[in-house]
């Protein structure tokens, strides 16, 4: 894994932001998508708390700043086009306004089918190319 | 969880495209940020083949067209602000176009740190609220 510093991310595609896929360093679901800007990212890494840009508000804020659900940033990772980041943390109560855990608990229409598509097919692969799946 | 149609998700926030969090259905590791428009989205559904929007090419293309890598997709979730999904897939060879297993393959300089400063927290705490880490 390379270390890369804050000033190869490239900020420009995104308008001066760049995704942040928040994942519980525990169990691994996602708990957010989020944007920072560099005064986002570097708080986060100069205090150990998520900072945000919030669209919304238009300004950075520490996540969890009002509600109290902080999350303490164990990891950054970086993908391949340095246009999007991975913030691993251990999330302080919950991630979501609403009270649940993750943001992600809504399902798009259509997709219990492809559930059951893509099961069919794993099951149906010879055993020396199957998967585990749960 | 709800389920939500195509229509309701705000395609207009990000200028006609939505990122999309792509997460290997097994091992729980974020692959990659990828971007749909709702041509991508619908062709996703349609097939159980991931498609994107790559904006680099400036139109949809499915994952693996090209590189045999393809996606199938098992599940489709959404945010509680309709602006975000996650993929839950199947990957096929490797996600990422450099032969990494998952595109987020580079840390932030400094987050080294942060690891260990968090980790030396969590385990500072009384054992009832110890949580598990690895």
């Amino acid at each position: 894994m390379r270390t890369l510093e804050i000033e190869s991310l490239d900020f420009e595609k995104g308008g001066g932001l760049i995704p942040v896929v928040v994942q519980d360093y525990r169990s691994l679901r996602v708990l957010t998508l989020a944007y920072v800007n560099r005064e986002a990212l570097k708080r986060t890494v100069e205090t150990g708390y998520a900072h945000y840009f919030r669209r919304s508000k238009g300004k950075v804020m520490m996540k969890g700043e009002t509600s109290g659900n902080v999350q303490r940033v164990l990891d950054i990772l970086i993908d391949c086009d340095q246009d999007a980041l991975i913030f691993i943390v251990e999330q302080k109560g919950v991630a979501c306004h609403l009270g649940e855990e993750t943001c992600f608990h809504n399902r798009l229409k259509g997709a219990e089918s492809l559930k059951e598509r893509g099961r069919t097919e794993i099951l149906k692969k010879p055993p020396e190319e199957e998967h585990g799946h749960s």
